[in-house]
């Protein structure tokens, strides 16, 4: 492993995070909040002499980042910003507890939207503002961000990317890795643009269509009211649910638009399975919550708002959905399961992954019947080759033990099964909001809050990042 | 397909079905239970004409059965024989409704132990006998029993117990799979004399003793008083728990001491992992209940018979295991999940997938790091090849996909998420008890009873054989 290389690029990190740390210094100057601008300001001039320093001590001519590297340097820059965006909301006294701000961090940059707080009215307008920020910042991956921008990354930089984004294959959309970073960011800035524009013509203000944005462009969830998007006009909470639902798809439907590449983009498999699950959850929990609600419009625009935020893994909510039947709840605890479109800012399994798991069910199903029958599967125009199966496979098996072994450990905290259970499901696929009643993750204990966090960096980053940063083997030289 | 041959097998099976409702018959004379001897007697000659008049009509020179064929059968015959071991229970009145019926009749072939009874100790002795019994009948599994009774069985029926014996890899014994077939039975039958021996110098009675062999055998777990094995001695409570564990182990591996190959027996990687899990597990849920007990000695044989109990999803309780702690509750579920070892009588996915999962895991991270690795994977002194890790790895997918269906199918019934969850993994794992407080099935709608019982036949054949007889394509003429 190169480990210049990989200490070199955390350095660089820490001084964009150092750039970005700005924002809410600008944010609390505007209103005042002369402690949180103080607090804001002091770490980002920390993180950035913290950078400077690294890259410093770091030099070097080996500029090759091995597939080990991409890996490592993924997890540990997602610990490492982390760890750094969390001390503002200290030394603001907005959250006073430095693991809470830590979980409150974690869970904002892995667009998961779970909060520590119990009333988030009380925070401060800058770190409400960071909060959020984080999201729109995790959501399209900050390694790719420092891909866009910085130069001399080289095209072994792919190694990051895949290590970063979500989904099953990793492709380029153009040659050069750098490009393929910048396209999507453009993408990802027209979109949040637009989304922010409508929100502020339903006569939100500048400041909450600007958070919401950021909580629906990175499929995040974090509020700034306790009811969430329940007291918005009916306008915003459907422009919010078509646009997690946008921010769901695969973003390089996005580019193939651009590239005036309709057809193929119409025929994705993965984007029909995805309009087909939203619209058949959305009927069934309509008509099962039916009974509840006070007409049908409310029922319609609830069960789709909730259905889009829940398979987005967004996490926003316009109604005590715990109070649901048994049956929507359970729509939407698979929902949470299944998550949006591989390369799209969401969580979860991935649409795409279910629908390979299904075709290799059917696929070993002939196989059994007929021992030397080949069978080609196809998935968006290509043949799946064995390793790609595999690969599908073998991430559901970790992911199910993964899940295990965090409601096992949180099971220390006896807030029983529904809590325990739905919270970890929740904070593995980045989602938020967990069943049982409780509203927060405030009552949890230090250790689970901890755990919690590796859960949600293990589902944003698809587990096998973390998993080779805490291997030994990873850092032992050869 | 062979559909003669198919049918022709379901005949046999309908006659030997007869000749074991003759069993309960015996029990009923001996308590005098009239009403009972006639419902029993009845079903056994209805039976009996049935699967003469099956088999007069499938006569047939061709006795191949195709590997299509194997499956079809064994899901065939496990429905059948519960819909026919069902009626008994009918006629005589202990349990009125026929769909209570079925699902009892299901739970017990199927060895999961669930009950809709919600006072067991109601129920007459030959009603009490007929349910333990089936346990033991379909804990080795009927086909097998058939094969190594019944003459001109072709070597090609190796698909009929390759889709009725658990486990990834089903290998044949000796040569002969009728050979390989009666030594199973043989080895069962012999540790079934042991622990009713047992159980019988323990002071219980010739009938106590017989019903919690069987129920111990099959790892099924129906029991005979409402509060399950908790009124019986310490001395009968170890003896259980260590027979518990003794059918949890594969068969093979007692066919191998009997061979005297000892040191081949003892190195069994799953064998040590079934170990290994269940003294951790014994260890963990004793430090963790050890305020709740009275003392040590109670803690540890609670702890050891409730772990066993759930890894070999027997389903027998000495305790009210819903008042633990989460984190021992938790404990148990994973235990649920990872059940026996491959090629016993327990369910779950078993051990050996465990174990191949975890290797699969470790094997696909080397991967992403070194691209070209060739890593050869061994599990039981032989090596691993792609087509099993493949065959695991979609068993998983598909074990999952099975239990969030059945979860939403029963969902309907407004129970809690805990209740919903852990009855539905319960089912597919053939354990019988769940978490959530409900003593037993009985408040289910008759829509989720069947909806059970399906899962209960998917989860005790694997699956598979379920599905390729749920498919048209099965049975359409090529």
């Amino acid at each position: 492993m190169n480990k210049k290389m990989v200490f070199r690029t955390i350095g660089r990190l820490l001084q964009i995070t150092a750039v970005l740390l700005i924002v809410p210094v600008i944010v609390a100057l505007i209103y005042g909040e002369i402690k949180q601008a103080f607090a804001f300001g002091v770490t980002a001039l920390g993180s950035l002499l913290m950078g400077v320093i690294i890259s410093c001590f770091t030099k070097t001519k080996n500029k090759v980042i091995y597939a080990r590297d991409g890996f490592a340097i993924t997890a540990l820059a997602w610990i490492g910003m982390a760890l750094v965006g969390a001390i503002p909301f200290v030394l603001s006294g907005d959250i006073p507890s430095y693991i809470d701000a830590f979980f409150e961090t974690v869970s904002g940059f892995t667009t998961t939207g779970a909060s520590i707080l119990e009333n988030v009215e009380a925070l401060s307008h800058s770190a409400l503002f960071w909060r959020s920020f984080t999201h729109w910042i995790g959501g399209m991956g900050v390694l790719v961000f420092i891909m866009a921008i910085i130069p001399n990354f080289t095209d072994r930089s792919i190694h990051i990317m895949r290590a970063e984004m979500p989904g099953p294959i990793v492709g380029k959309l153009v040659p050069r890795v750098k490009d393929t970073a910048k396209i999507l960011y453009l993408i990802y800035i027209v979109l949040t643009v637009v989304e922010a524009v409508l929100l502020l013509c339903g006569g939100m203000s500048i400041f909450d269509s600007l958070v919401h944005t950021f909580g629906t462009a990175g499929t995040g969830g974090f509020g700034i009211r306790n009811d969430s998007i329940a007291s918005y006009s009916p306008y915003c909470q459907w422009v919010i649910t078509i646009f997690m639902l946008i921010f769901g798809i695969n973003f390089n439907l996005f580019y193939l638009i651009l590239m005036k590449k309709f057809t193929t983009a119409i025929k994705s498999g993965e984007l029909w399975t995805y309009i087909i699950i939203v619209v058949a959850s959305t009927g069934f929990i309509t008509a099962n919550i039916l009974s509840l609600a006070n007409n049908f419009s409310d029922a319609v625009r609830d069960s789709a708002f909730q259905v889009s935020s829940f398979i987005t893994t967004t996490g926003y909510a316009t109604t005590d959905f715990n109070a649901w039947p048994d049956f929507s709840k359970a729509i939407l605890l698979i929902l949470m399961f299944i998550g949006g479109c591989a390369g799209s800012t969401a969580g979860g399994i991935k649409v795409a992954r279910v629908v390979m798991l299904f075709k290799n069910i059917r696929r070993e199903v002939k196989k059994l019947i007929h021992k030397r029958s080949v069978n080609a599967v196809h998935f968006e125009g290509k043949s799946v080759d064995e390793a790609t199966f595999s690969g599908v496979n073998t991430y559901l098996a970790i992911y199910i033990i993964c899940i295990l072994a965090v409601f096992l450990l949180v099971s220390f905290d006896s807030f029983g099964f529904e809590t325990n259970f739905t919270a970890t499901v929740s904070c593995v696929n980045n989602i938020g909001p967990f069943f049982g009643g409780m509203s927060s993750f405030a009552e949890y204990s230090s250790f689970s809050k901890i755990i919690f966090s590796f859960a949600m960096l293990f589902g944003r980053l698809e587990i096998f990042p973390m998993i080779i940063m805490l291997s030994p083997r990873t850092w032992v030289k050869k």
